[in-house]
């Protein structure tokens, strides 16, 4: 499939801090842009709008143990820093435990089931605004070897977040290898240059990725590890 | 700083396959929007049309043997494939050599310095339209835990790779805590979304990010190996 010539990626505004009494979906709806939300957007959520209005708050714990219970696996420490493995799969610092952006005393968890939550809200969007919308539950995470932390994909509904080239010809006419695109990734990652980590804009919308519709999972995005060369 | 609210990714149409005998620069100008390129975009370069420009490009040699001549260290072996670490300090598999998008027997290399790429093409973009652009070199990267692959910066000039939030706070006063956002990879990972692979699309205009404007460079990405825990 040939990707789309142009993308605009606009963050939602007006979305309120968000508790578990809240409908995220009602928010995010009323935050549309004119003429509202199309098939084929790909709206992506920060997960701790998702994890507020799920309850994943803890009060009063230490937050070192809420790591080590979060943590199905302790890949790295170093100095206060643990690098590990979610029950999800995912490998990121702190197992995902964040006190920021909550009251002082509280910290907030990943989703239990980011890829569930994902499919919830691209339902009750679909309810809310008739538009058959793509969902990207994203989180910032730090990788190996490069500095700084992007915005990648722990939860997927309505895509395929891979684009897959292999079996393709360039024009050349040389077959592409392995080039197995994330494209939930990039597009996490694009939302987050405009969602920023303190702007209060928990949401955005990007319209005309060239990304497939389809069932889709972030779950697909870990990588198995037996497959894994640096665990 | 605040995030901008909106941002634009557009392909750039109409570039040629390029040689060494290319302005690259003009011939990015040529591929400009209606209104041509304003102060403060962000031009991403996929490095190949870079490398092409350059002659780097190798005939007839023996893959591997290339690859072990542009790794600095190689980390990890397994099958076909070589992780390694490239001169310029970036981990990638096979050192970037690459055999897609070039003519059959020839190999392409990365370029000998990205940064210095960046900031010759941002230097006779500047000459040729009088606009004041950021440019972003990208490659095409795996990473450890997550598969698929995504766009990542490996030559940057213009803006500060970093957008870091350390000692700011949160709505609830909170300090929010070594939060340091790679946006020119989030950046190089946005354009992808409309270059593809094989589309012949090989640069992207960014309007509207918020990113900082100023010196830096895609070196200054590399975690220094004693930082790194996966090593």
């Amino acid at each position: 499939m040939e990707a789309g010539g142009e993308l605009r990626v606009l963050g939602l505004e007006g979305i309120p801090e968000v508790t578990e009494n809240h409908d995220l979906a009602a928010l995010i709806a009323a935050a549309a842009p004119d003429g509202g939300f199309h098939d084929g957007d790909v709206v992506v959520v920060a997960h701790k709008a998702i994890s507020k209005a799920e309850g994943r708050l803890v009060e009063g714990a230490e937050r070192s143990a809420t790591i080590e219970a979060e943590s199905a696996r302790i890949l790295r420490r170093s100095g206060g820093l643990v690098i590990s493995e979610t029950r999800h799969g995912f490998v990121c610092a702190n197992a995902g435990v964040d006190a920021s952006n909550v009251a002082p005393g509280w910290v907030c968890l990943l989703p239990l089931d980011p890829d569930l939550s994902a499919r919830r809200l691209k339902a009750r969007l679909r309810h809310l605004t008739g538009a058959d919308v793509a969902v990207v539950i994203s989180d910032t995470f730090g990788r190996t070897w490069r500095q700084g932390q992007t915005n990648v994909a722990i939860g997927v509904a309505g895509i395929d977040p891979f684009l897959d080239y292999r079996g393709q010809r360039d024009s050349f006419g040389n077959e592409l290898s392995a080039t197995i695109i994330c494209v939930a990734d990039e597009l996490a990652g694009a939302a987050e240059l405009v969602m920023g980590k303190s702007t209060g804009r928990a949401a955005a919308l990007i319209r005309g990725a060239g990304v497939s519709r389809g069932p889709g999972s972030a779950a697909g995005i870990v990588r198995p590890p037996e497959e894994d060369l640096f665990r």
